[in-house]
């Protein structure tokens, strides 16, 4: 890369409900000088959480108009610097620019043994830490259970649905479209995949869980989740991790009775990633052993290019992406 | 009582709302005969649960019109048969009526070492099992938390604080009314007492926890649930029990939304007394023994006469009682 040519992506402007890529806009930019470690982004990646950053109410704090977006990144390192060598793929958090500095603290080697390197923004990476606490803490899946999990193409939930399959739970995916629901049936070994586009959601639950739900996953909120809490069996089990439904409106709608909560006796926890560091050595050992074994199926929907990110990420919020979202930045 | 004098108290209607006293209706009834102890009704226990029978909506089954209300009873055997003895006093649950025949089986006997026998159905009976497992199993108080509990000066709000306090957690009741603030505060040891009718909930909220809410047992849901769910402190329990707020309307309204939730990486639990039927024993040998310690205050509102059940009902379901809601039929 050119020492003049460093990019990056701003937010243009503050997304009105469901983001446009207009709301972005890509710059040229100094390249990065002063303290740090020089490296170059190869992968970003794209989550839904980034736009209640931009509405200013993530509990990961807020990013402005005219600000760099920022989010976790796979970098390769372009300088020796204590504990790195060139050529290193590391993980950090950091801003959508083609080259930056990071301090050493903040790189963080990503898995050697499992490509590709991109894995450690999905199933090695956040969202596979996110459905490993989800499971393994919060859900506690038994053999016999029935399990629901929604945005079941996404990284998280087609992860959390083969964790309760592999702990011998039946497990019922939902999600908007056929080849998202052609997926997690024939690759991720989910025994039902409900197509929130096609199918009456109420209807389809009624059939796919005659016994009621024990277990969800959550990561819509909104309808989903009124609809799944009226099925729940008793003693359910319920994480509460994403709200897509929501992310796009300026002011977040009410939520079900909890006259459903007592009901089913449920226990209903809300989950957040950032609490779950201490368990990602053991995320990341257990999971690049199902994946070198062919046992646990991932998909990635890789955007090409810096320029491509703002629209890719409005696409993950349109619900239109297929897999972990991710924009390659270089090779 | 002459065996002419039996009566009950029926459904007149099905109440619409906040049920009037003109919903029930006193009526003269057969003696008992068949099959069964013969007891006289000693105490009615007036629950708001009930309300949900009526609407045909409780767990517990519905009360159509023209049915006799039913409720949980302490009552006097008036023959002697198989275990029991002329003059012993039990609990049991059955009808609005003066004098009825129920199966041996149904009778549990009242705790001996505590009077009055009217406590079998408080504090040492389905209130304080609700509450002895909303503490034990669901909150599991840790000393310096904050614990809020609503309807503080009812039978199960006033047991939750104290087993809180207990705990060595600090208690900020809410409840309806200046007398009811006064006795969580100068008799229950609660540490403050917030007076719904008078104070601004989320402002007095505010100050009264500071550092956010650990732990909260809510009777009540609607707003105050909302409100409480605001504050929550990270890692904060809630036990949801009763939703006095909704039980008067027909449709139940939406709840807070799930973002509440995940942000405090709280623990939603459901809480049904019936599922906990194994801890009674415990519940009152540990209850018992702080009430004859002194160190376990309870209030109760007692009605007189049968007559009087129905329109005492709609005092408790207008907020209007004060402590355990109970009608005294016979001494």
């Amino acid at each position: 890369m050119g020492t003049e040519s460093n990019q990056r992506v701003v937010v243009a402007r503050r997304p009105a409900g469901r983001p446009v890529p207009a709301d972005f806009a890509l710059q040229s930019a100094a390249q990065p000088e002063g303290e740090g470690v020089l490296c170059d982004v190869l992968f970003i990646s794209l989550d839904p959480y980034l736009r209640g950053r931009l509405s200013g109410r993530h509990i990961s704090g807020p990013i402005a108009v005219g600000e760099v977006m920022s989010s976790e990144l796979v970098l390769r390192v372009a300088e020796d610097c204590g504990g790195c060598r060139v050529g290193d793929r590391v993980r950090a958090f950091g801003p959508w620019q083609r080259r930056v500095r990071l301090p050493a603290a903040a790189l963080t080697p990503v898995p050697q043994n499992v490509a590709p390197a991109s894995l450690a923004l999905g199933v090695l990476g956040m969202p596979g830490l996110t459905a490993y606490a989800g499971v393994t803490r919060l859900l506690q899946p038994q053999a016999g259970q029935t399990a629901v999990v929604s945005a079941a193409a996404g990284p998280v939930g087609a992860t959390v649905g083969q964790l309760c399959k592999a702990a011998g739970a039946r497990v019922v995916g939902i999600a908007g479209g056929g080849e998202k629901c052609a997926w997690p049936l024939n690759q991720a070994g989910f025994d039902v995949a409900i197509d929130r586009h096609r199918q009456p959601l109420r209807e389809a639950l009624d059939a796919a869980c005659p016994d009621g739900i024990d277990l969800y996953f959550d990561n819509v909120g909104g309808d989903m989740l009124q609809a799944v809490l009226e099925r729940l069996a008793l003693g359910a089990r319920v994480a509460l991790c994403g709200l897509m439904d929501q992310y796009n409106q300026e002011m977040p709608p009410p939520g079900p009775n909890p006259a459903l909560i007592i009901r089913a006796r449920a226990m209903v926890q809300g989950l957040v990633v950032y609490d779950h560091e201490d368990l990602r050595g053991r995320m990341e050992a257990d999971l690049s052993v199902r994946l070198q074994a062919g046992e646990l199926a991932f998909k990635e929907d890789v955007a090409e290019g810096l320029g491509e990110a703002g629209a890719a990420f409005c696409r993950l919020m349109a619900g239109k992406t297929f897999g972990k979202a991710l924009v390659k930045v270089a090779d």
